[in-house]
């Protein structure tokens, strides 16, 4: 637990000075004040974040942390278990959604199998933390021991801390791939949320009626199971998560310790976030809202999590295909603030 | 009164066999269907304007079209008159919001001027195409005459085609400067939507309450004075609109001739897009609404056109910077459909 520990100990207040010289910087550049909206805020943020009065994104890394899910076996997802698999050679690859955005956004995607139900070649082009070849099925006992939720969070750790390492990056995102994680992400908004499973599901990849009803059903049975209690992070990832969205915790508190803007994608990044904020309350400071997702429910979580979307485009893909789009408008931001003229440097009179 | 004659005999049906080719393919991209959200639909309505199943937008061209207010002269707006021209020269040095965006979306940003009121140096880099120094006082005259109206629509018409032959692009967006256009912008709404002055009036730049009420009884007086029929564009535009504003619908009818999906900007754009939408209903199929401003009542214009804003950031800068960012979804939906692997291509599994 050395890794988490020390994680959750670097994770301090935002820069309140760099903040300020942003906001002072927002109020001289050629444009009347405040009309360039949510993207100043956002600029001076990222300002408090980094620590500087001129801050900078690029590059961005986004990180899809892979794991399967044994609640499948109740029939909770419309696609079968193998996809995650299939999936995670697709990224590597570069033909899934988020390997097009990645690109167009100039970002780096880093793929980790942190509990997938397959064995990879050793030489795929991912970073290989396999923690169990999935998740046991919620339903019947718990998800994970208490000791691999925290490999999960330090596995996203390391593998933030391995690609920092490897070349420095402006901002990451977080992208989550495994087949039954709306599942898993549904039971651990419900145990921090104090809200019915009815009021948080979602359709996942698509399920139909039945499916849905079933899917419902499944994660009321493994609440009552668990219990899982909300001030107990580590037990809620125990008892109904997933090795993925453990690790994605792990690298949204890495991003807080690094005085990194961490994008948080959709639902099953929600869920991460729900545990990186009951470990670390601190690190939401660091956290940027990227979109809101079509899955119902996401809505809450983010008002949860006291995060604002970027975006609203009724995506409900996961991979951080929404972070992806939210890190150019991160990138958007940033250059307007350093980049514009000022009133006084372009000559233009100021207002009446 | 040929150029605006043949552009709006040119503008057909948008091509219905891309569309559906489109279609087919976004069902069998590596995603859950529909999962992609609005830019499912986004690529596939960029195809049927382009008449291909393999859109692209990259590069795009941010048309700025610049004039000057005579209203102004009833201090309805915050900044004085001068800041119009002053932009302009800002925007050949590449110091404004829009030059900041348009080099991030790899955009080309063209400026001209069709009305301001000063003399540039002809070396200035901008289209020139001054049809008068200003419009004249809405409050007491018509802003300008008929024919004035229909050279305004026929400037944005030729800097449009002078663009694409000097070097093709695939899409357009429209964008703004000219001190008091908002003013302008809300008397066409008025006219157009048969709504009251106080339910689409913004504070522009950024008016206090004083000014505002000044603006309203400004704009009602315009108003009452010349009783714009909607059913007569022309008259609409020369009655209380903007050089600006008729070359803005002049770039978005020869989009609609040319095929080149156009994006609408703001609130001044808005109103542009009446005037396309009056002279043409078919030109509306080639609009892509870009964000939804910070200004009030812009929410009731796309509606009127038809539009859902991509964006929703509380921005209300003009210059084209909403359309820039939505530009880069717009390359984003079409990157998507044209680089993702399919399910068979990938080997992914399908649903269950």
């Amino acid at each position: 637990m050395n890794g988490l520990r020390a994680t959750l100990a670097r994770i301090a207040t935002t820069d309140k000075r760099a903040e300020a010289a942003a906001r002072a910087r927002q109020a001289v550049l050629t444009k009347p004040a405040g009309s360039l909206g949510d993207l100043e805020e956002l600029s001076i943020r990222i300002a408090g974040i980094q620590g500087r009065a001129d801050p900078c994104v690029d590059p961005g890394v986004i990180f899809v942390m892979a794991g399967d899910h044994g609640v499948c076996a109740e029939g909770v997802s419309a696609y079968p278990s193998d996809v995650t698999a299939e999936m995670v050679i697709n990224f590597t690859r570069g033909g899934a959604a988020i390997n097009v955005l990645g690109r167009q956004a100039g970002a780096r995607v880093v793929v980790a199998d942190v509990g997938v139900a397959y064995d990879f070649e050793a030489s795929l082009p991912i970073y290989h933390k396999k923690i169990a070849g999935g998740t046991r099925n919620m339903a019947v006992e718990r998800a994970m021991t208490r000791e691999e939720a925290v490999r999960s969070l330090e596995a996203g750790i390391e593998v933030f801390e391995a690609e920092m390492a490897a070349s420095s990056f402006g901002i990451s995102a977080t992208g989550d791939m495994g087949i039954g994680n709306t599942t898993a992400s549904t039971a651990m908004a419900s145990a921090f949320l104090g809200l019915s499973v009815r009021a948080l599901v979602g359709r996942g990849t698509g399920i139909g009626d039945e499916a849905l009803d079933r899917k419902i059903g499944v994660i009321e049975k493994a609440l009552a199971l668990h219990r899982p209690d909300p001030a107990d992070p580590i037990g809620v990832l125990s008892m109904v998560g997933g090795y993925e969205i453990g690790a994605l915790s792990g690298v949204i508190l890495a991003s807080a310790a690094h005085h990194v803007p961490v994008l948080i994608d959709g639902y099953i990044s929600g869920a991460a976030a729900l545990i990186a904020k009951a470990l670390s309350p601190l690190s939401a400071d660091y956290m940027i809202g990227a979109h809101l997702s079509g899955d119902s429910g996401h809505g809450l979580m983010l008002e949860n999590l006291g995060l604002k979307p970027l975006l609203r485009l009724g995506m409900r893909l996961g991979e951080g295909t929404g972070a992806a789009l939210a890190m150019i408008l991160c990138s958007s931001a940033c250059r307007l603030l350093n980049e514009m003229a000022t009133f006084e440097s372009a000559g233009v009179s100021v207002k009446q």
